[in-house]
């Protein structure tokens, strides 16, 4: 294309009407005809002067895009003798390099993985596919009966208003920049004291790190203290979301059944100690039974003996309804074998995104590098309304209050089960958490029963989505009641229950 | 210890002027004596009348104490019969189950796993302790001359608290819970149009997902295309917390060299594509300078032809002091290879942690799946004050504010380094960003000059720490200019100049 072409093509392609701004057409039209190779390598550009009166348009717009061009390489300029389209062809020696016999410098194994055996390039990888295809995540957050999702509307939102106004009023600069490893120290000292209360853990403010929550928790800890290849006992069933974590990190999962007295090792699971254990003492999840004092000594005996590592999710322990909240198993530990990752968001709301872990001493230096290095954490200003909020006393009378309700929400639901279905279907775990386990029976199929209930209105999950293998799994439904207004529960549950009833009538 | 000597002994150990609770001291008590095996499985313990009585407390204490210690399974009672100490003594059989001869029905390999060669138990793994050795954040995020923090004292606090304080007042509950993949729609709507035009990217507002940053995003993008053992090229030099991330997600990186074009990739690295290139075409990080047209061109057909995924990290790109801001990279790219990482903590304030990425549209679903199956984001109320921030324009006049006080600081930083040392010593990198490169002699030590820098109160990086292999180093010192009051830098780069004189003299 030359430059008398140039200007008729611009001239048509122009569109005056558009909502695209002139410049931004001429640029684009002209790094298009460059880019395709229309305006081949060394071809003079006409003069601004020119082109602006070919193309009866300001004079300006053409030197500025002229001056863009020559900014982003795709033209060259010199004073005087005008502006010319530059080489910015792909260089196909480099493109093609790969066709080439290997070098016979390189060693043979270097040579040999000059072409690797590749089935999925451009596409996720195997790790990736795993991932996506295990994901357990749900579509809807929100709603009866989705689990694990505290009642936001009853937040007092207005209170942490205010304290966010207070902090904002004269913004910290400090507070705005970057976080050191381990976070605010106020927050780090509130929730040590009121952790060392509560969950009867032992440690000081500097063996608090904040985190986003428990995902960000356990890869910090997986990421420090697992290599590739290494296994780690999960329970059977756990949370999907720590399993897609470990497993994307390289860290083989050996599930480990779980009975009445929580995490079981088989003989061949003892005999081959993991480098690490992922457990929730407090309240299982998902099915809600306590691990026992004696289980928790043999553990924490075992892992001493053995050099495991134990990640302690203390999971809802706050939302007991019966007994008391029982002891962390971190406080049992004397050994510093033990790292406890907790949250925020389920007595607060998801959406804050505040957790905490408590780190052995040994390593905790090191933890708050990585978490900096890894995560390079901020947020301040979010942490030291946190921080004020608990200083105030608000944590404590929220989670009050909010126990008090779940509990009765928690019985409505239990009500309308035993109405429904007597003790045909039994309900599964401790008084405590934020939803129940509704078991069904053998030859039910849970996630058809689940995908029709979402047609119905009702959100469950299904029970066997947190098996890791095919082998154990237990049909159920994880029903979640914390977030579902009292009046609304057995309404919700009749719906359900009638999907439940037609499955089970389909398949007897 | 039998009853009567039990009394004795919690008599003795109460100490009843103590901050701790009486109730506290009973229950730790008495969980110590059980855990040592003080008193010994089956004991028998007093009435709760007797033992209140015996310790002159109340009657009630000690039945709460009983109560706890019966939840916690440290004792089991039953009515009429009494109180007694469970066995829940460690099963030693379980703890020393490894010791045992390896199972002779188990396969050869299994059994061999029995006992592996474990260096390190107790301590970091391997992966651990290299990220930590390697880690490159700094123990201090502010002041002269921190690099890659922008002045947070400039962000308008008020603006942002104001938008703040309205989205709170009344609360939206869909905004406190977790965020849907992908995050707040009006915000990627926002990102969207902003990116189109500031960056000349190609995208839709459902393939912009809302991330904690770039390392988040980078995060994700490795997880979900590269399987452990696949090679990833990186600049050479690079940002150490994506090098970080990389490593610890069991990517091996193949540095690769830059000069004045950006990436220049030597005949051995073409000839052995790598699953995943990192690059800052915008602005090289740390060295600055700007990946030419033919180089952008040959890297995407180079990715096309060999399906190399490119992450473009688009660092510092709204910085820019000369020429208008480059077109992006993602921009030239047809053929969906593209993942395009960026962050608004350099534009507003670090602490706010949030990035986008933009992801090619056969993979935007799978990616919105894995952010919420790995992160659990949430955070949309403070997606949502952004979302009105950028929508009322506050992000672009701030931007334009800031990019004409940085260009400030820059001069006022370079004219310091003329007067100091003429052109003895070279300013590396385009007139971009947050920071500059001060090229040291090649017989400096960079680290040691930084070290010295930091005990006279300035706060630089040294160049050399942003190198993965040794082989080509260059020996300088990054300078942040962005965070430094006009009046402040004169003096800080005095005391620095004097540091650097006095090393360059002892190491002639």
């Amino acid at each position: 294309m030359d430059t008398v072409i140039l200007s008729d093509w611009l001239a048509a392609q122009l569109d005056r009407g558009a909502a695209e701004p002139g410049y931004r057409q001429l640029l684009r039209l002209m790094q298009q005809a460059i880019l395709t190779g229309q305006l081949a390598p060394g071809t003079k550009l006409p003069s601004s002067r020119t082109l602006a009166t070919d193309l009866r348009i300001a004079r300006n717009t053409v030197v500025h895009v002229y001056d863009q061009l020559t900014a982003e390489g795709y033209v060259l300029s010199s004073t005087g003798s005008g502006t010319y389209v530059a080489d910015t062809r792909p260089d196909t020696a480099a493109v093609n390099a790969r066709k080439l016999a290997p070098d016979p410098d390189l060693p043979a194994s270097t040579a040999s993985l000059a072409a690797p055996a590749r089935c999925e390039r451009g596409d996720l990888s195997a790790r990736g596919q795993r991932l996506i295809h295990k994901a357990g995540v749900a579509p809807k957050q929100w709603g009866a009966f989705m689990p694990g999702v505290p009642d936001v509307a009853e937040f007092p939102a207005r209170t942490w208003s205010r304290l966010q106004a207070k902090l904002w009023k004269d913004a910290n600069p400090d507070l705005l920049t970057y976080a050191p490893g381990g976070g605010y120290r106020p927050l780090r000292r509130a929730l040590s004291d009121y952790l060392r209360v509560a969950r009867s853990v032992k440690c000081t403010p500097d063996q608090i790190i904040i985190t986003t929550g428990i995902h960000q928790s356990i890869d910090l800890a997986v990421r420090l203290l697992t290599d590739v290849g290494d296994r780690a006992w999960v329970e059977e069933p756990c949370y999907w979301g720590a399993r897609s974590v470990l497993e994307s990190l390289g860290v083989r999962l050996v599930p480990v059944p779980v009975d009445d007295e929580g995490l079981n090792p088989r003989e061949h699971d003892l005999q081959d100690p993991p480098h690490l254990a992922l457990v929730t003492p407090s309240h299982q999840y998902p099915l809600g039974m306590v691990m026992s004092l004696a289980r928790r000594r043999t553990l924490l005996e075992y892992a001493r003996q053995h050099s495991v590592w134990i990640i302690e999710d203390d999971y809802d322990s706050e939302f007991r309804y019966g007994s008391r909240p029982l002891a962390s198993l971190q406080g049992l530990d004397d050994a510093g074998q033990v790292i406890y990752v907790g949250s925020l968001g389920k007595m607060l709301f998801p959406g804050l995104r505040i957790g905490y872990m408590i780190a052995p001493e040994h390593l905790v230096d090191r933890f708050r590098t990585g978490v900096a290095e890894l995560y390079r954490e901020g947020q301040l200003m979010h942490q030291a309304v946190l921080a004020e909020f608990i200083m105030d006393g608000h944590l404590t009378s929220h989670v009050r209050r909010m126990r008090a309700l779940y509990g009765e929400r928690r019985q409505i639901l239990i009500d309308a089960i035993t109405a429904h279905f007597g003790a045909e279907l039994p309900v599964m775990g401790d008084e405590a958490g934020l939803h129940l386990v509704l078991g069904l029976p053998g030859h039910a199929n849970d996630r058809e029963v689940t995908a029709a209930a979402y047609d119905a209105g009702v959100i469950v999950r299904p029970l066997t989505a947190y098996y890791h293998s095919e082998a154990h799994v237990r049909q159920g439904l994880l029903l979640g009641y914390a977030c579902v207004p009292n009046e609304r529960i057995g309404k919700a549950f009749s719906a359900l229950a009638q999907v439940i009833e037609k499955t089970m009538v389909a398949c007897p």
